[in-house]
Protein backbone atom coordinates (compact mmCIF):
# COMPACT_ATOMS: atom_id res chain seq x y z
CA UNK A 1 0.00 0.00 0.00
CA UNK A 2 1.57 3.14 -0.94
CA UNK A 3 1.26 6.36 1.23
CA UNK A 4 0.38 8.53 -2.27
CA UNK A 5 -0.30 7.30 -5.64
CA UNK A 6 0.30 9.94 -8.31
CA UNK A 7 -1.56 9.15 -11.88
CA UNK A 8 0.72 11.02 -14.32
CA UNK A 9 3.65 11.76 -15.61
CA UNK A 10 4.78 15.11 -16.16
CA UNK A 11 5.85 17.94 -14.26
CA UNK A 12 2.96 18.67 -11.64
CA UNK A 13 3.49 14.68 -10.98
CA UNK A 14 7.07 14.83 -10.49
CA UNK A 15 7.09 17.82 -8.28
CA UNK A 16 4.16 15.79 -5.99
CA UNK A 17 6.00 13.23 -6.22
CA UNK A 18 9.44 14.93 -4.85
CA UNK A 19 7.45 16.91 -2.33
CA UNK A 20 5.91 13.58 -0.63
CA UNK A 21 9.38 11.80 -0.41
CA UNK A 22 10.90 15.02 1.56
CA UNK A 23 7.42 14.35 3.88
CA UNK A 24 8.30 10.81 4.25
CA UNK A 25 5.91 9.75 2.60
CA UNK A 26 5.80 6.47 0.43
CA UNK A 27 5.23 7.28 -3.39
CA UNK A 28 4.37 5.64 -7.01
CA UNK A 29 4.10 7.67 -9.95
CA UNK A 30 1.63 5.70 -12.95
CA UNK A 31 1.74 7.25 -15.79
CA UNK A 32 3.03 7.53 -19.90
CA UNK A 33 6.58 7.42 -20.76
CA UNK A 34 8.13 10.80 -20.62
CA UNK A 35 7.59 11.33 -24.33
CA UNK A 36 4.18 11.54 -23.70
CA UNK A 37 4.35 14.76 -22.22
CA UNK A 38 3.18 17.67 -23.82
CA UNK A 39 6.49 19.35 -22.24
CA UNK A 40 8.78 16.87 -24.13
CA UNK A 41 8.29 18.32 -27.78
CA UNK A 42 8.81 21.89 -26.50
CA UNK A 43 11.79 23.59 -28.67
CA UNK A 44 12.59 25.95 -25.90
CA UNK A 45 11.24 26.84 -22.86
CA UNK A 46 12.17 29.80 -21.08
CA UNK A 47 9.71 30.52 -17.95
CA UNK A 48 10.26 28.50 -15.41
CA UNK A 49 12.15 30.30 -12.55
CA UNK A 50 15.82 29.62 -12.24
CA UNK A 51 15.89 27.17 -15.63
CA UNK A 52 16.02 29.32 -18.77
CA UNK A 53 17.42 28.45 -22.35
CA UNK A 54 16.02 24.26 -21.87
CA UNK A 55 14.57 22.74 -24.68
CA UNK A 56 11.63 20.84 -23.03
CA UNK A 57 13.27 17.40 -23.14
CA UNK A 58 16.09 18.88 -21.37
CA UNK A 59 13.69 20.33 -18.88
CA UNK A 60 11.84 16.80 -18.01
CA UNK A 61 14.88 14.96 -17.96
CA UNK A 62 16.24 17.11 -15.31
CA UNK A 63 12.67 16.94 -13.53
CA UNK A 64 12.67 13.27 -13.69
CA UNK A 65 16.29 12.89 -12.33
CA UNK A 66 15.42 15.11 -9.37
CA UNK A 67 12.24 12.52 -8.63
CA UNK A 68 14.77 9.26 -9.22
CA UNK A 69 17.05 10.92 -6.99
CA UNK A 70 14.45 11.17 -4.16
CA UNK A 71 13.20 7.63 -4.43
CA UNK A 72 10.24 8.03 -6.44
CA UNK A 73 8.89 4.87 -7.78
CA UNK A 74 7.24 4.80 -11.62
CA UNK A 75 5.27 2.26 -13.01
CA UNK A 76 4.60 3.07 -16.73
CA UNK A 77 1.42 2.61 -17.51
CA UNK A 78 -2.46 3.88 -19.03
CA UNK A 79 -4.79 4.50 -16.03
CA UNK A 80 -8.00 3.47 -16.99
CA UNK A 81 -10.05 3.02 -13.75
CA UNK A 82 -9.36 3.69 -10.12
CA UNK A 83 -11.46 2.59 -7.63
CA UNK A 84 -12.60 3.87 -4.58
CA UNK A 85 -12.86 1.35 -1.33
CA UNK A 86 -13.54 3.51 1.29
CA UNK A 87 -10.29 4.87 2.80
CA UNK A 88 -8.09 4.06 0.44
CA UNK A 89 -8.21 3.01 -3.89
CA UNK A 90 -6.80 0.53 -5.85
CA UNK A 91 -5.31 1.79 -8.88
CA UNK A 92 -5.90 -0.36 -12.30
CA UNK A 93 -2.70 -0.54 -13.96
CA UNK A 94 -3.51 -2.29 -17.31
CA UNK A 95 -4.81 -5.18 -15.23
CA UNK A 96 -2.16 -5.58 -12.51
CA UNK A 97 -3.93 -3.67 -9.55
CA UNK A 98 -1.83 -1.28 -6.75
CA UNK A 99 -2.87 0.03 -3.42
CA UNK A 100 -2.84 4.15 -2.88
CA UNK A 101 -4.01 5.45 0.84
CA UNK A 102 -4.62 8.53 -1.02
CA UNK A 103 -4.63 9.89 -5.06
CA UNK A 104 -2.91 12.68 -6.84
CA UNK A 105 -4.39 13.07 -9.97
CA UNK A 106 -1.88 14.66 -12.46
CA UNK A 107 -3.30 13.47 -15.62
CA UNK A 108 -2.64 16.09 -18.00
CA UNK A 109 -4.70 18.19 -20.62
CA UNK A 110 -7.81 16.43 -21.66
CA UNK A 111 -7.66 16.50 -25.38
CA UNK A 112 -9.74 13.91 -26.27
CA UNK A 113 -13.23 15.93 -27.37
CA UNK A 114 -15.64 13.38 -26.68
CA UNK A 115 -18.44 12.72 -29.01
CA UNK A 116 -22.20 13.71 -28.92
CA UNK A 117 -23.88 10.97 -25.96
CA UNK A 118 -20.61 9.98 -24.65
CA UNK A 119 -20.87 11.49 -21.70
CA UNK A 120 -24.77 10.88 -21.05
CA UNK A 121 -24.21 7.24 -21.65
CA UNK A 122 -21.74 6.92 -19.34
CA UNK A 123 -22.08 4.07 -17.38
CA UNK A 124 -24.91 3.05 -19.09
CA UNK A 125 -23.61 1.73 -22.20
CA UNK A 126 -20.72 3.79 -22.44
CA UNK A 127 -17.33 2.24 -20.53
CA UNK A 128 -13.45 3.41 -21.28
CA UNK A 129 -12.42 -0.14 -19.86
CA UNK A 130 -13.14 -3.84 -21.40
CA UNK A 131 -11.27 -5.36 -18.10
CA UNK A 132 -13.46 -3.66 -15.49
CA UNK A 133 -16.16 -3.67 -17.36
CA UNK A 134 -16.25 -6.21 -20.04
CA UNK A 135 -18.42 -8.96 -18.16
CA UNK A 136 -21.69 -6.94 -18.37
CA UNK A 137 -21.71 -7.39 -22.41
CA UNK A 138 -21.41 -11.22 -21.89
CA UNK A 139 -23.04 -12.19 -25.13
CA UNK A 140 -24.34 -9.01 -26.33
CA UNK A 141 -22.66 -6.71 -29.43
CA UNK A 142 -20.33 -4.38 -29.04
CA UNK A 143 -18.45 -1.97 -30.54
CA UNK A 144 -14.43 -0.51 -29.84
CA UNK A 145 -13.69 2.51 -30.80
CA UNK A 146 -9.70 2.72 -30.62
CA UNK A 147 -7.08 6.07 -30.31
CA UNK A 148 -4.12 3.72 -30.00
CA UNK A 149 -3.36 0.27 -30.55
CA UNK A 150 -4.12 -0.23 -27.10
CA UNK A 151 -7.81 -0.78 -28.40
CA UNK A 152 -6.93 -3.57 -30.27
CA UNK A 153 -6.15 -5.59 -27.24
CA UNK A 154 -9.41 -4.37 -25.30
CA UNK A 155 -11.18 -5.69 -28.58
CA UNK A 156 -9.07 -9.02 -29.00
CA UNK A 157 -10.33 -9.21 -25.23
CA UNK A 158 -13.95 -8.12 -25.33
CA UNK A 159 -14.29 -10.91 -28.41
CA UNK A 160 -13.65 -14.16 -26.13
CA UNK A 161 -17.19 -13.05 -23.88
CA UNK A 162 -19.26 -10.58 -26.56
CA UNK A 163 -21.41 -12.43 -28.85
CA UNK A 164 -20.08 -10.07 -31.48
CA UNK A 165 -17.02 -6.75 -31.16
CA UNK A 166 -16.79 -4.30 -34.02
CA UNK A 167 -13.62 -2.40 -33.95
CA UNK A 168 -13.38 1.17 -34.76
CA UNK A 169 -9.80 2.59 -35.41
CA UNK A 170 -8.41 6.20 -35.24
CA UNK A 171 -5.00 5.69 -36.24
CA UNK A 172 -3.15 3.19 -38.98
CA UNK A 173 -2.29 0.84 -39.10
CA UNK A 174 -4.28 -1.79 -37.24
CA UNK A 175 -1.68 -4.78 -36.45
CA UNK A 176 -3.26 -7.21 -34.22
CA UNK A 177 -6.81 -8.28 -34.26
CA UNK A 178 -8.89 -11.36 -34.03
CA UNK A 179 -10.47 -12.96 -36.85
CA UNK A 180 -13.77 -12.81 -34.78
CA UNK A 181 -13.31 -8.94 -34.18
CA UNK A 182 -15.05 -6.86 -37.22
CA UNK A 183 -13.19 -3.91 -38.80
CA UNK A 184 -15.18 -1.10 -39.32
CA UNK A 185 -13.71 2.58 -41.11
CA UNK A 186 -14.48 6.47 -40.45
CA UNK A 187 -15.23 9.02 -38.03
CA UNK A 188 -17.70 8.33 -34.56
CA UNK A 189 -20.36 10.95 -34.37
CA UNK A 190 -22.52 10.12 -32.04
CA UNK A 191 -23.68 7.32 -29.17
CA UNK A 192 -26.88 6.69 -30.21
CA UNK A 193 -29.42 6.13 -27.28
CA UNK A 194 -32.85 4.99 -25.89
CA UNK A 195 -34.07 5.96 -22.26
CA UNK A 196 -31.13 5.05 -20.21
CA UNK A 197 -29.37 2.42 -22.37
CA UNK A 198 -26.69 3.19 -25.33
CA UNK A 199 -28.86 1.62 -28.98
CA UNK A 200 -26.03 2.42 -31.41
CA UNK A 201 -23.42 4.69 -32.81
CA UNK A 202 -23.32 7.03 -35.51
CA UNK A 203 -20.56 6.29 -37.82
CA UNK A 204 -20.61 8.24 -41.30
CA UNK A 205 -23.84 9.22 -41.21
CA UNK A 206 -24.67 5.48 -40.77
CA UNK A 207 -26.39 4.09 -37.27
CA UNK A 208 -24.38 0.66 -35.79
CA UNK A 209 -26.45 -1.17 -33.53
CA UNK A 210 -24.68 -2.42 -30.29
CA UNK A 211 -25.46 -2.84 -26.75
CA UNK A 212 -21.99 -1.00 -25.76
CA UNK A 213 -19.38 0.89 -26.67
CA UNK A 214 -16.18 0.91 -25.28
CA UNK A 215 -13.59 3.92 -25.89
CA UNK A 216 -9.93 3.15 -25.86
CA UNK A 217 -8.44 6.69 -25.32
CA UNK A 218 -5.23 8.33 -25.32
CA UNK A 219 -5.90 10.11 -22.37
CA UNK A 220 -9.52 8.76 -19.90
CA UNK A 221 -11.75 11.61 -18.66
CA UNK A 222 -11.03 12.35 -15.23
CA UNK A 223 -15.07 11.92 -14.25
CA UNK A 224 -15.05 8.12 -16.02
CA UNK A 225 -11.23 7.60 -14.35
CA UNK A 226 -12.31 8.17 -10.47
CA UNK A 227 -16.32 7.98 -9.92
CA UNK A 228 -18.05 10.76 -8.42
CA UNK A 229 -14.79 13.06 -9.55
CA UNK A 230 -16.54 16.76 -10.06
CA UNK A 231 -15.63 18.21 -12.77
CA UNK A 232 -16.28 21.62 -14.87
CA UNK A 233 -15.98 21.47 -18.38
CA UNK A 234 -12.82 19.63 -19.12
CA UNK A 235 -11.23 20.41 -15.72
CA UNK A 236 -11.38 18.84 -12.18
CA UNK A 237 -12.63 21.03 -9.89
CA UNK A 238 -10.31 22.01 -6.62
CA UNK A 239 -9.47 24.21 -3.80
CA UNK A 240 -6.49 26.06 -2.81
CA UNK A 241 -5.34 23.22 -0.58
CA UNK A 242 -5.89 21.24 -4.76
CA UNK A 243 -8.53 18.69 -2.81
CA UNK A 244 -11.23 17.87 -5.42
CA UNK A 245 -14.55 16.87 -4.23
CA UNK A 246 -13.51 13.40 -2.74
CA UNK A 247 -11.83 12.93 0.29
CA UNK A 248 -8.18 11.61 0.18
CA UNK A 249 -7.81 12.47 -3.89
CA UNK A 250 -6.13 15.90 -5.27
CA UNK A 251 -5.42 17.29 -8.16
CA UNK A 252 -2.47 19.56 -9.78
CA UNK A 253 -1.34 20.42 -13.01
CA UNK A 254 -3.09 21.05 -16.19
CA UNK A 255 -5.81 18.82 -15.48
CA UNK A 256 -7.01 21.55 -12.99
CA UNK A 257 -7.46 24.21 -15.93
CA UNK A 258 -4.99 27.17 -17.27
CA UNK A 259 -2.66 28.32 -17.36
CA UNK A 260 -1.11 25.14 -19.25
CA UNK A 261 2.35 25.88 -18.09
CA UNK A 262 5.13 24.46 -16.12
CA UNK A 263 5.58 26.61 -13.20
CA UNK A 264 2.08 26.45 -12.45
CA UNK A 265 1.99 22.63 -12.80
CA UNK A 266 4.92 22.24 -10.70
CA UNK A 267 3.51 24.79 -7.71
CA UNK A 268 0.40 22.88 -7.73
CA UNK A 269 2.18 19.25 -7.47
CA UNK A 270 3.64 20.55 -4.35
CA UNK A 271 0.59 21.88 -2.79
CA UNK A 272 -1.62 18.74 -3.36
CA UNK A 273 1.97 16.86 -2.03
CA UNK A 274 1.92 18.35 1.20
CA UNK A 275 -2.15 18.45 1.50
CA UNK A 276 -1.92 14.61 0.41
CA UNK A 277 0.72 14.50 3.22
CA UNK A 278 -1.11 15.96 6.05
CA UNK A 279 -4.76 13.83 5.04
CA UNK A 280 -2.72 10.83 6.26
CA UNK A 281 -1.12 12.67 9.10
CA UNK A 282 -4.36 13.48 10.48
CA UNK A 283 -5.75 9.90 9.96
CA UNK A 284 -2.71 8.45 12.55
CA UNK B 1 4.19 54.19 -16.72
CA UNK B 2 5.28 50.22 -16.10
CA UNK B 3 2.85 47.84 -17.01
CA UNK B 4 3.29 45.47 -14.15
CA UNK B 5 4.47 46.87 -10.65
CA UNK B 6 5.97 43.96 -8.45
CA UNK B 7 6.09 44.26 -4.76
CA UNK B 8 8.66 42.35 -3.26
CA UNK B 9 11.76 40.25 -4.07
CA UNK B 10 11.64 36.85 -3.59
CA UNK B 11 10.68 33.81 -5.55
CA UNK B 12 7.13 34.88 -6.51
CA UNK B 13 8.17 38.43 -7.48
CA UNK B 14 10.94 37.02 -9.66
CA UNK B 15 8.70 34.10 -11.45
CA UNK B 16 6.13 36.85 -11.81
CA UNK B 17 8.71 39.04 -13.61
CA UNK B 18 9.98 36.45 -16.22
CA UNK B 19 6.79 35.86 -17.10
CA UNK B 20 5.26 39.39 -17.79
CA UNK B 21 8.47 40.07 -19.15
CA UNK B 22 7.87 36.64 -21.91
CA UNK B 23 4.34 38.31 -22.95
CA UNK B 24 6.16 42.08 -23.69
CA UNK B 25 5.10 43.64 -20.57
CA UNK B 26 7.59 46.55 -18.91
CA UNK B 27 7.55 45.53 -15.61
CA UNK B 28 9.66 46.75 -12.43
CA UNK B 29 10.50 44.87 -8.82
CA UNK B 30 10.50 46.88 -5.93
CA UNK B 31 11.81 44.99 -3.22
CA UNK B 32 13.89 44.90 -0.78
CA UNK B 33 17.24 43.24 -1.13
CA UNK B 34 17.41 39.61 -1.91
CA UNK B 35 19.27 38.61 0.85
CA UNK B 36 16.28 39.97 2.97
CA UNK B 37 14.59 36.97 1.62
CA UNK B 38 13.68 34.16 4.11
CA UNK B 39 15.18 31.49 1.33
CA UNK B 40 18.44 33.74 1.17
CA UNK B 41 19.03 31.82 4.87
CA UNK B 42 17.92 28.51 4.02
CA UNK B 43 20.91 26.11 4.17
CA UNK B 44 20.09 23.80 1.77
CA UNK B 45 16.67 23.37 -0.61
CA UNK B 46 15.73 20.64 -2.23
CA UNK B 47 12.08 20.18 -2.98
CA UNK B 48 12.04 23.08 -6.24
CA UNK B 49 11.77 20.77 -9.07
CA UNK B 50 14.58 20.18 -11.52
CA UNK B 51 17.11 22.24 -8.71
CA UNK B 52 18.34 19.58 -6.35
CA UNK B 53 20.43 20.51 -3.65
CA UNK B 54 21.31 23.99 -3.56
CA UNK B 55 21.67 26.37 -1.33
CA UNK B 56 19.27 29.29 -0.72
CA UNK B 57 21.13 31.63 -1.79
CA UNK B 58 22.53 29.87 -4.85
CA UNK B 59 18.95 29.21 -5.57
CA UNK B 60 18.09 32.78 -5.33
CA UNK B 61 21.24 34.01 -6.76
CA UNK B 62 20.05 31.65 -10.26
CA UNK B 63 16.64 33.24 -10.01
CA UNK B 64 17.82 36.55 -10.28
CA UNK B 65 20.02 36.00 -12.97
CA UNK B 66 16.99 34.61 -15.30
CA UNK B 67 15.06 37.74 -14.00
CA UNK B 68 17.75 39.78 -15.40
CA UNK B 69 18.28 38.01 -18.45
CA UNK B 70 15.17 38.80 -19.28
CA UNK B 71 15.26 42.68 -19.09
CA UNK B 72 13.58 43.05 -15.62
CA UNK B 73 14.11 46.48 -13.80
CA UNK B 74 14.60 46.18 -9.98
CA UNK B 75 14.59 49.05 -7.52
CA UNK B 76 15.64 48.17 -4.05
CA UNK B 77 13.38 49.82 -1.70
CA UNK B 78 11.23 49.25 0.98
CA UNK B 79 7.27 50.19 -0.21
CA UNK B 80 5.08 51.57 2.68
CA UNK B 81 2.36 52.64 0.57
CA UNK B 82 0.51 52.14 -2.69
CA UNK B 83 -2.68 54.59 -4.31
CA UNK B 84 -5.02 53.62 -6.21
CA UNK B 85 -5.99 55.89 -9.21
CA UNK B 86 -8.79 54.57 -10.69
CA UNK B 87 -6.89 52.76 -13.58
CA UNK B 88 -3.13 52.82 -12.51
CA UNK B 89 -1.55 53.07 -9.32
CA UNK B 90 1.28 55.04 -7.77
CA UNK B 91 3.53 53.29 -5.64
CA UNK B 92 5.73 55.47 -3.40
CA UNK B 93 9.16 53.79 -3.12
CA UNK B 94 10.56 55.82 0.01
CA UNK B 95 9.58 59.09 -1.41
CA UNK B 96 10.40 58.20 -5.08
CA UNK B 97 6.81 58.19 -6.79
CA UNK B 98 6.21 55.47 -9.97
CA UNK B 99 3.11 54.87 -11.91
CA UNK B 100 2.07 51.12 -13.19
CA UNK B 101 -1.07 49.78 -14.80
CA UNK B 102 -0.96 46.82 -12.92
CA UNK B 103 0.21 45.46 -9.41
CA UNK B 104 1.46 42.08 -8.11
CA UNK B 105 2.26 42.01 -4.51
CA UNK B 106 4.28 39.39 -3.44
CA UNK B 107 5.18 40.71 -0.08
CA UNK B 108 6.05 37.61 1.60
CA UNK B 109 4.89 36.64 5.21
CA UNK B 110 3.79 38.99 7.25
CA UNK B 111 5.89 38.66 10.41
CA UNK B 112 4.52 41.35 11.98
CA UNK B 113 1.93 40.50 14.54
CA UNK B 114 0.59 43.62 15.49
CA UNK B 115 -0.15 44.78 18.70
CA UNK B 116 -3.89 45.17 20.57
CA UNK B 117 -6.09 48.25 18.89
CA UNK B 118 -3.61 48.39 16.00
CA UNK B 119 -5.90 47.30 13.05
CA UNK B 120 -8.98 48.67 15.22
CA UNK B 121 -7.33 51.98 14.88
CA UNK B 122 -5.87 51.92 10.73
CA UNK B 123 -6.61 55.27 9.38
CA UNK B 124 -7.96 56.45 12.94
CA UNK B 125 -4.89 57.70 14.36
CA UNK B 126 -2.50 54.08 13.23
CA UNK B 127 -0.42 54.59 9.98
CA UNK B 128 2.62 53.06 8.18
CA UNK B 129 3.65 56.12 6.89
CA UNK B 130 4.69 59.35 8.32
CA UNK B 131 5.26 60.84 4.84
CA UNK B 132 1.66 60.21 3.68
CA UNK B 133 -0.01 61.04 6.67
CA UNK B 134 2.49 62.82 8.83
CA UNK B 135 0.76 66.08 7.15
CA UNK B 136 -2.68 65.55 9.64
CA UNK B 137 -0.58 65.75 12.53
CA UNK B 138 0.45 69.03 12.12
CA UNK B 139 0.71 70.72 15.41
CA UNK B 140 -0.38 67.04 17.49
CA UNK B 141 1.15 64.26 19.69
CA UNK B 142 2.66 61.25 17.75
CA UNK B 143 4.12 58.23 18.73
CA UNK B 144 6.85 56.55 16.75
CA UNK B 145 7.34 52.67 16.75
CA UNK B 146 10.11 51.66 14.65
CA UNK B 147 11.41 47.58 13.90
CA UNK B 148 14.37 49.21 12.29
CA UNK B 149 16.54 52.15 11.84
CA UNK B 150 13.72 53.65 9.26
CA UNK B 151 11.83 54.20 11.81
CA UNK B 152 13.98 57.42 12.96
CA UNK B 153 13.86 59.17 9.18
CA UNK B 154 10.08 58.35 10.14
CA UNK B 155 10.80 60.11 13.87
CA UNK B 156 12.73 63.23 12.36
CA UNK B 157 10.14 63.84 9.41
CA UNK B 158 7.26 64.28 12.32
CA UNK B 159 9.47 66.38 14.63
CA UNK B 160 9.16 68.97 11.77
CA UNK B 161 5.69 68.89 11.82
CA UNK B 162 4.10 68.21 14.88
CA UNK B 163 3.94 69.33 18.35
CA UNK B 164 6.05 66.34 20.38
CA UNK B 165 7.10 63.35 18.77
CA UNK B 166 8.46 60.18 21.27
CA UNK B 167 10.42 57.01 19.93
CA UNK B 168 10.16 53.44 20.87
CA UNK B 169 12.61 51.77 18.95
CA UNK B 170 12.23 47.82 18.50
CA UNK B 171 16.19 47.25 17.98
CA UNK B 172 19.54 48.42 18.72
CA UNK B 173 21.82 51.10 18.61
CA UNK B 174 19.22 54.38 17.85
CA UNK B 175 22.04 56.68 16.01
CA UNK B 176 20.39 59.55 14.22
CA UNK B 177 17.37 61.47 16.40
CA UNK B 178 16.52 64.53 15.90
CA UNK B 179 17.24 66.73 19.48
CA UNK B 180 13.07 67.37 19.54
CA UNK B 181 12.05 63.63 19.60
CA UNK B 182 11.84 62.02 22.97
CA UNK B 183 13.31 58.63 23.17
CA UNK B 184 10.94 56.22 25.12
CA UNK B 185 11.69 53.09 26.46
CA UNK B 186 10.24 49.25 26.49
CA UNK B 187 7.91 47.64 24.38
CA UNK B 188 4.40 48.59 23.41
CA UNK B 189 1.51 46.41 23.99
CA UNK B 190 -1.53 48.04 23.03
CA UNK B 191 -3.19 50.99 21.20
CA UNK B 192 -5.47 52.73 23.44
CA UNK B 193 -8.31 54.79 22.01
CA UNK B 194 -11.71 56.36 22.47
CA UNK B 195 -14.24 55.88 20.28
CA UNK B 196 -13.08 56.40 16.66
CA UNK B 197 -9.78 58.33 17.53
CA UNK B 198 -5.96 57.26 19.20
CA UNK B 199 -5.96 58.76 22.60
CA UNK B 200 -2.47 56.68 23.64
CA UNK B 201 -0.48 53.69 23.31
CA UNK B 202 0.44 51.60 26.23
CA UNK B 203 4.38 50.78 27.12
CA UNK B 204 5.40 48.64 30.06
CA UNK B 205 1.70 49.19 31.70
CA UNK B 206 2.35 52.41 31.57
CA UNK B 207 -0.36 55.04 29.08
CA UNK B 208 1.43 57.25 26.79
CA UNK B 209 -0.72 59.75 25.56
CA UNK B 210 -0.94 60.97 22.01
CA UNK B 211 -3.25 61.45 18.58
CA UNK B 212 -1.05 59.28 16.15
CA UNK B 213 0.73 56.36 16.51
CA UNK B 214 3.31 55.52 13.20
CA UNK B 215 4.86 51.91 12.69
CA UNK B 216 7.82 51.72 11.06
CA UNK B 217 8.39 47.69 10.20
CA UNK B 218 9.92 45.70 8.29
CA UNK B 219 6.94 45.16 6.39
CA UNK B 220 3.91 46.84 6.49
CA UNK B 221 0.83 44.49 6.52
CA UNK B 222 -1.26 44.04 3.58
CA UNK B 223 -4.66 46.03 4.40
CA UNK B 224 -2.08 49.32 5.04
CA UNK B 225 -0.10 48.82 2.02
CA UNK B 226 -3.25 49.81 -0.25
CA UNK B 227 -6.83 50.71 1.12
CA UNK B 228 -9.58 48.06 -0.12
CA UNK B 229 -7.29 45.53 0.11
CA UNK B 230 -9.33 42.29 1.29
CA UNK B 231 -7.45 39.62 4.17
CA UNK B 232 -8.39 37.27 5.73
CA UNK B 233 -6.02 36.51 8.91
CA UNK B 234 -2.76 37.21 7.88
CA UNK B 235 -3.25 36.50 4.30
CA UNK B 236 -4.45 38.65 0.88
CA UNK B 237 -7.23 36.39 -0.20
CA UNK B 238 -7.29 35.46 -4.14
CA UNK B 239 -8.80 33.69 -6.22
CA UNK B 240 -7.24 30.67 -8.57
CA UNK B 241 -6.46 33.59 -11.28
CA UNK B 242 -4.48 34.88 -8.30
CA UNK B 243 -6.65 38.12 -8.47
CA UNK B 244 -7.83 40.34 -5.36
CA UNK B 245 -10.99 42.20 -4.45
CA UNK B 246 -8.91 44.93 -6.40
CA UNK B 247 -9.29 45.58 -9.96
CA UNK B 248 -5.67 45.25 -11.50
CA UNK B 249 -4.46 44.03 -8.60
CA UNK B 250 -2.68 40.12 -7.81
CA UNK B 251 -1.09 38.74 -5.27
CA UNK B 252 1.09 35.81 -5.36
CA UNK B 253 3.44 33.80 -2.75
CA UNK B 254 3.76 33.13 1.08
CA UNK B 255 1.12 36.95 1.26
CA UNK B 256 -1.96 34.57 0.20
CA UNK B 257 -0.86 32.23 2.60
CA UNK B 258 0.38 28.09 3.18
CA UNK B 259 2.07 26.46 2.22
CA UNK B 260 5.39 28.44 2.22
CA UNK B 261 7.07 27.05 -0.06
CA UNK B 262 9.25 28.07 -3.67
CA UNK B 263 7.57 26.44 -5.93
CA UNK B 264 3.78 27.62 -4.51
CA UNK B 265 4.76 30.71 -4.98
CA UNK B 266 7.20 30.20 -8.16
CA UNK B 267 3.93 29.35 -9.99
CA UNK B 268 1.68 31.39 -8.07
CA UNK B 269 3.55 34.29 -9.66
CA UNK B 270 3.52 32.85 -13.19
CA UNK B 271 -0.47 33.04 -12.57
CA UNK B 272 -0.41 35.72 -11.32
CA UNK B 273 2.03 37.42 -14.06
CA UNK B 274 -0.51 36.18 -17.48
CA UNK B 275 -3.52 37.25 -15.22
CA UNK B 276 -1.92 40.67 -14.75
CA UNK B 277 -1.27 40.84 -18.81
CA UNK B 278 -4.47 39.34 -19.85
CA UNK B 279 -6.31 42.44 -17.87
CA UNK B 280 -3.99 45.12 -19.73
CA UNK B 281 -4.83 43.51 -22.79
CA UNK B 282 -8.32 43.50 -22.23
CA UNK B 283 -8.13 47.24 -21.54
CA UNK B 284 -6.70 47.56 -24.96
Amino acid sequence: MYDIGIIGSGPAALSAAVNARQRNKSVCIFGRSLDSSLLFAAEKVDNYLGMPDLSGEEMLNQFYAHAVKRGVEFKESRISQIMSMGDYFVINAENEFYEAKTLILAIGLNKSRGIAGEMDYLGKGVSYCATCDGMLYRGKRVVVVGENEEGEAEANFLADICESVSYLPLYQPVMNLKEKVTLLQGSPKAVLGEGIRVTGVEVNGEAISCDGIFFAKNSTPPESLLFGLKTEGKNIVVDRSMATNLPGVYAAGDCTGAPYQIAKAVGEGLVAALSAAAYIDAKK
